[in-house]
């Protein structure tokens, strides 16, 4: 139990967790003042290290851009992503959503999920109200390794794809919808009860998380093959 | 308002319920004594009327045709059938389940139906972990005119079915599941937020109220004819 | 399965959703830009079909205004009714609301009923409270082909319109009320829980859900003599 | 703060509470042995008081029997009154139930206000699926003093009848029903979010917390006639 | 069942609940435009009736005074009282709170209950975290015919004070607290579990009901006294 | 970090507790076979811990004694006692309850407690409908180091408790009650609400808990003392 | 859309879910009669698949042992494995639990996860109480390709291992517990919001589901190498 | 019963809870006008107290400082403390937090025990998602009498510092978090169900009720002392 840290005084950043969980470094911006935002992310280049930012504000991106570091902000995902290209997964990831509204959520699994180092194949508004949309593109979805599935209001689109492919399938339920959706609760309790196997679920509106859970995934192999070969 | 009602002591019977909502009568069995029962079986059959028993356990069945009452007892649905075969009411009602779990409640929707006059399509296991089972049967459910889905677990039937007919949707959500499916929330919720249109919910296992509530929509129609014509 | 879209890159709409489910296509307006919801009522307009916009915000429509679409706007309901008028579906909807603080959800059943084909007639602020004001209206309720009964607070009107039509009835819960009404949960479970047979529910709050439920029941009828006939 | 207890050494007895609060003591049986419940019993009797026991055995009632205690047991109200007559407490409370599922609560309201001294009506089945059963009655429900109404299911009763009598009405929500009744909190929360006024609620299948209630409304005008005169 | 109402296009007024519940007519503001609560307060003058206007905002109250209607209004309680003083009720309503939080639902409830002709003593700030406070005003407490406990956090103050008095109680849960007391949750199920009886609860933050409830109350004894007299 | 375990197998026995937390060991005993909880108890005898058995049934504790193990067992608070004498923590704690129903909590938290070598006083059946109850123990609870409150119900003893003594209250919730208590949620969320200072709260009905924390709360004077000392 | 099934008339057999998704078919045993059971494993074996029941009940197994079939059957995961050994799916699970209560839905997760191909790792009773267990086997749990962690009460486990590991982590929530972890919510809330990523949770106490995903994980890079190879 | 208050109108002072509970008075300001709170403020200094002010809005604060009035006023825990020293309660209490975002609510406990006489030690950013930072802390941790533990999120920390430390531990779940975070119920559910014992809770976000708990438990060696010396 060696690891490190690095002491910012208001932040401490874990430096080890790339090393101890194999994936890169996030900071989860809201509550951080800009030039604290703009310390943390000089402290990461120093030790030679990319780091995403999520939940960025265009606020906080702006002064991230004035204070002359390279990092690439994304306003629908509110991602922030700083640092060199990420090494490939060699994996791909296929994110699917039932309505537009559930865009954003989508967006911040996907590109979490490409600074990860994983290929992302968008696959959105395809809830199962119109079913078609979804059977037509099912080729493309099969031919994911991961399986991101993201829906608001009644969340059924998770049970209908994991029926439908092999691979494992990471559901998002999100706060879309209203009355009775109960903030996400709705589609969180049907993704949780999904009649269909091969599926997991993580928090309400947490694409961040799903992308995270599925570059695990796509590492797999790759520890793998690096164990035996 | 010059309703008028059987009292019977121990219960008292809506006699007019069938000529002010258009549908016979029926008899909530739990709680009530054999010899009730009975009783309450001879007065409707006394005053010409048919009634429906529901939710009759064996016991109770067993007594009433030991009485010599020539009640029509089915033990899946648990329901009592009891008088004359009902009038057509013209229109045809599809049921389908999302698992084999769900058949009691399905069959108790579908004995209602057919008690009140329905014509009934029975579509059992087609849930959409499978979704090859609802799609190869589509044709059958688009020819009903009104549909009940009966589905626990997520309950994700009801949305998918609703995105593919041009019928009313009446959805059943069951207390089949476990875990945080909470004895039927899930599907509840789930059937409530459904993001496909034309769907409304009746309580968890309550395939008596969907039925009804069919039976009431196959009037419209003959109430329109007896109006025009 | 040989459905199609219109994809504008921002929204994929589902022309064939009309054909499909028998009913007009609605645009959900939240979320999208002034710009964007003018393309898509262009696109409807090609494509020869009406569309009705829902929870539209008056700056919406006047940005539709202005842009020279001739859409008729109602700011109670919300709703941006565009196209040709609708063919009658052959059947009236009533419409009724326990107090003056639901008349913009039954606004909106109203106003999507109308779109759709349906006549409707309107009984507002006939809750419990003052039984009197219903009983003096009953007649013109049991006119109906089918009731949408639009209430709050404890959502009693379901139960005891219910028992007093024979039509079905299609009950929308509000989010009317304050402290252990929880935003519409009190009357979502009165209704659910309602006594009287004959009734099923939509979200809190759903006014359209009902509508589109009330029109498949009207539509019901037109199929069977379009079947026969 | 000078009251004073019997000890028992398994049980204290609040002795003072008659004088205290102006009503009668009770016992709640469940948890008590039979010899326990005899010798509380005996106490009350050897101190001159009056005592009900509520929610009681058959079991418990025998075994009260066979000790020579002329204590009257009744079995639908599970309530078992000891000691001499009350004395009369010069008004009327009238017991509706909305079905008879919710007799027992009933009985254990109507029985607990009998034994305090009230004069009880009983107005049972009269709920509002079959709003002419209770308009019928009305009549002798406005002739009451203070009016109970025990309801389950969805609990529609307490708002319809607040809003037709000037008495004061206290709710009791029952745990009859199933599924989204959630073991009484659907007729719960319909009380509490009533739309008319003058109406109070007790906990769920709390029959004797209603006749408390009932008890201490009808002894106002006597202390305040006590006080006056 | 022969009420009338006075229906002024965007408002039925219940001119006959009066006669029918006993009590004056009171208006709900919010959602009002001053003028239409201008003319509503202008029918009940014209008709000879008294009227509360309860959650009126300063806005209104200042529109209703520039109209020259001489309401008096109470920025605390956001009551307005219009018309002549009411007859005396005859009776006395303690109105009770734990804390000072508590106080504008309390001033709801005890300036309702004066505008209805009750007699009306305030004992605020006697939480049970200071027992003494509450003990050394219990004589105060003792001569009112009905007591009125308002109290947020944990609502112990209900139980303490059923347990003290020999008046009907009557609690009001309040949205004071935060984090587990879920907006009034806590009080509420805290007050319908009262340990004590003789306590009957009103919807949260309901200081209106609660004191139409007392009202009710001390009306037995005018009505007994009418019937007897 | 180089804590030892006794591995049996069946179950791993955490032998450094009692030197890591300070306090002895506990074997929850349900789900164990009689032979199991005998071998668990003989390895504790064997390496020389006192251990104490929770949630035991008289059947497990019979078969302890036909082993000829000489552990103490506690029917009502189903607790089993085994070893040597506890070392006096030098301290007293009170356990109080609202009822007679909550003693099985009271003692398994008063047995716990005196297992681990507090002094015990023991309050029962002092709930707040009858004030003078506690009142008249006060001199006794404020003689404590530390308080256990036990209450179901509405909990309100835990408040009212914390603000009359100085002493640390930890706050016991049971799951006595019935309706509208859910099974322990009205006492939980009425005492973390509790609008006195310095109480704490633990599980529904974990009498153990809360002994536990009492009697860390005891050993820190202790641990005080051997620092300073 | 060409997938068929095997109709046995009282089941629909999915034959075509292992080609569609990869792994063997199951069989949820409850609701099941002995002679359907062996229908159906009789049908499977026919077809030359291999089948899982689940939650098989010791009747069922010895029925299906008297049937001369020859199923393994273990009692404590109340699973019944049929058929050939399966193809190793060439990768690790580790299975770990918070306490031995969690072990039969521990052990369902272990064996589904073997009967389908996966090298298993039990690591039992390693709850954070202690967390010296946990970290003495960190090489064993580190070594696995996806661990699956089962813990019930406060689920702390699910956040503390993901934090600790590179592999992705299903976590189950088990019902084990009472009060305030209602039936597995605690511990399902618990595992939702974990700090740590990596991580994605199935229903209370489904052990096989989290087998099923973790199985789908491993056949990744053998897909990988299939589409590679 | 004979304890004292200041009524200043507005509000009523409890002047002798210090002897009472041993511990200074606090002023909770929300709510408060800033005239009010300076007189408030003047009244202790008068009666010769030091008084704390919780949730202190930055205007108050300025208001205070305006008057003349030397408070010292903390942002970050919107406190106010004001008076003399607190005289040392001779014990450490230790803070952890999970994150940084849970910092206001740990040091509104931190000030709040320094300001009664607790020496503090602050140990945040410790959460389980890197157990190392804990680990490596955990001799300051181990140091202290009391541990206040807050952690929003899945509030894991609770548990895992319960089975590390011999100290009572005061665990505050705190809001921090999002989705089925439910605003707090997620890490309160958690630290309820802590399968590490020696831990108890306070309401969400409640770092003030934490710091008078372990202050009151510091208190306990002083009162022995002085009862034995």
């Amino acid at each position: 139990m060696n690891d490190a840290d690095a002491d910012l005084g208001f932040a401490r950043l874990d430096l080890s967790r790339p090393r101890r969980t194999g994936l890169g470094e996030t900071v989860f911006c809201p509550g951080k003042t800009a030039p604290q935002l703009i310390e943390i992310l000089r402290a990461f280049r120093e030790s030679g290290q990319r780091v995403l930012g999520t939940r960025c504000s265009p606020e906080q991106a702006a002064a991230v851009a004035e204070a002359g570091l390279p990092a690439v902000y994304d306003a629908t995902s509110r991602t922030l992503a700083f640092g060199a290209p990420a090494e490939p997964l060699g994996g791909r990831v296929a994110v699917l959503t039932g309505g537009t509204a559930d865009v954003p959520v989508a967006e911040e699994a996907a590109r979490t999920a490409a600074f990860f180092g994983a290929e992302v194949a968008r696959c959105y508004d395809v809830g199962v109200a119109g079913l078609h949309r979804l059977l037509s593109r099912l080729d493309e979805v099969r031919a994911a390794d991961v399986v991101i599935v993201v829906a608001g209001m009644e969340g059924a689109l998770g049970s209908v794809v994991a029926g439908l492919v092999a691979a494992p399938v990471v559901a998002v339920p999100t706060s879309v919808g209203y009355g009775a959706a109960f903030a996400g609760l709705a589609p969180l309790l049907s993704m949780l009860n999904a009649c269909a196997e091969g599926l997991a679920v993580v928090n309400i509106d947490n694409g961040f998380g799903a992308a995270v859970m599925a570059c695990r995934i796509l590492r797999v192999s790759q520890r793998k093959a690096s164990r035996n070969g």
